[in-house]
């Protein structure tokens, strides 16, 4: 497959057909995730209420769920939405921020995995891993020594759900097959919020096409090619967080040539 | 009436006593609505908990409610800060963030603007169309063909408030006049949060006159000059929204020559 | 004590073995907390709920509150947290943003103080007057005429705990003494939650030290500094704000030569 006229195929669709996204996120990261939404093309929401999620959530073209500051409300709303998603065929993402640094944290995010239809799963190793056993993380940063490629497999296997633990080389398993992302750059860790974005990234591209692993691997290839381009000259992580988003909203006239997606 | 002078003086009028702004909105643009606050030269305060929000309002020159991310608890504190407001003649404005998108953000609109001394209401033709019976959104985007005087002068006969439509001209309509307003840019709808700070300068703007719509159009129309000169260069959504904070901040010195405000 | 050095030793020390900082603060200014985390080279984790902020506070070196945007809720989890942390020997730093504003903040702060081993109070002078009877605040800005030394060493001796009070020259009270700190710029005061940024610093610093009152002069002195050289050319406020966590980010090599601490 041609991955970068895939990529750009892709962020023409979403260009000319903006989807909804609806978006039920952490705090920290809501307004850099629904600016990254509006840079790549698409259309975003942010609501959480009981009393709405379930009709936002069947409206729109892709769900992401991101526990990064989870409450138990928070969870039941994702419940909601995550049903009404399913029913109408809305794909879901999931980001399991956390995961592993506290018990709540864990169960929530096997609780989602286990009531939803969960399309993608998105992780640092350590999170990723957390959920089949095996990982470690501090506050919401992995700190152990897992091989990506291992826990990818181990949680696509257990949840049935294509699996994206990103890291220097993002893996992607999903489908029977293994995707390897090259793209992204380290100024991606110096600011906050990287990972809940490429989560968000992964909702927009599923929205744009049928294949999740491959969607997946768009998403993550596009963002972390944006990030490569915005951190030309090596700026500060302030002024690299600026031109990442400037970045991401070029994409469409900058071109996806250097999307570097290998099948492993 | 000379717009743009009527709005330097106004800023001016800011920036010599400089009004608190008691602002409920939504955690998407919480902190750039904060920052705008301080760029034109007023205090901004974020206070949600029943506990404290009639005692903040009351001493507020301002209240601005922004349905975004509502929640049940966050309208029942809406509903106790307007009431203080009204009490004490602090002046609201109020932006239904995507009404027409779930049921219950219409309600919740309509039933703030029932039961609450609203001055202005602000949305997009979307928005407020919906508040009307007439509108079409997609999560928190307009989409259907209204044509915004007439959903404006709409809103502001059945509501009985000053009432702004804002996108590529500006209606503000209100007291038995119609004002436009000509200022803007495209790249303001390339970031999220847009509608919501132009909102917040509305609250700012009443604090430093007596004449709702005239302030109305001087709050649109100085937030959109500071947005065309943000974006002299074309720069990406990014870079822009930093440049608009610098801009709006610079004002004082930049001058408001360029205001269009027309009476319609 | 030669406090450059300090200051260098100090971010040495926070490189080499990042602390975790578990920050239960407003909404506001999360994501600029989180970002100057990173920055500083430690690793924030935001985590609100009752269910596992004991478990966070436990497994962090730091735990950071800030009552920004509180809600009772939000009280109850800093009790819990505050708790943990007390008794896993963590230290604690408290910023009563807008105590005297409203009872609801005032009573809140004082709670806090009453019931969890507060390492480090940090305010403006109209904040920490309010607590000890005496400051006058609009908002979240001191507008009374307090003197800061009087106020600081008012409150250090009623709670018994190391007190900031910050403004154009820092002063720390703490372990018999009061130490001074001259750096800063202007400008942080034209963006919002630069307060709340250097209480996050001041938490990044306690994880990195045993001195409460001299990791918080260095604390301050260092963010300060990245301040003044993000203030060179006299940009805008969007700028400034990039470029603070450019500096931030840089002081490892830029180093901290023009620390400016003073024994008082």
């Amino acid at each position: 497959m041609d991955y970068p006229a895939e990529a750009a195929a892709a962020l023409a669709r979403i260009g000319a057909s903006p989807p909804l996204v609806h978006q039920i996120t952490n705090v920290v990261v809501t307004n850099d995730s629904a600016n990254l939404t509006l840079g790549f093309g698409a259309l975003p929401v942010m609501a959480y209420a009981p009393e709405e999620v379930a009709e936002m959530a069947a409206l729109s073209q892709a769900l992401v769920l991101n526990i990064g500051t989870l409450s138990a409300a928070e969870i039941e709303a994702m419940l909601l939405a995550g049903r009404a998603a399913g029913e109408a065929g809305v794909p879901i993402v999931l980001d399991p921020v956390g995961a592993g640094a506290t018990r709540f944290r864990t169960e929530s995010a096997l609780r989602l995995l286990a009531e939803l239809p969960i399309t993608v799963l998105r992780g640092n190793r350590g999170e990723i891993g957390a959920l089949v056993g095996s990982g470690a993380v501090r506050g919401v940063e992995a700190v152990g020594t897992e091989d990506p490629r291992e826990v990818a497999e181990a949680a696509g296997a257990r949840f049935g759900v294509t699996t994206a633990v990103t890291g220097p080389v993002d893996v992607v398993v999903g489908g029977g097959r293994t995707l390897l992302v090259r793209n992204g750059h380290p100024l991606l860790g110096r600011i906050t919020g990287s990972g809940c974005m490429a989560t968000a990234a992964i909702g927009i591209f599923l929205a744009a096409g049928d294949d999740p692993p491959v969607q997946t691997a768009l998403a993550l290839a596009t963002y972390g090619l944006a990030a490569e381009r915005a951190a030309v000259g090596d700026p500060g992580p302030g002024t690299f967080r600026a031109r990442l988003l400037d970045e991401v909203a070029a994409l469409g006239t900058t071109g996806t040539a250097e999307v570097r997606v290998t099948e492993g």
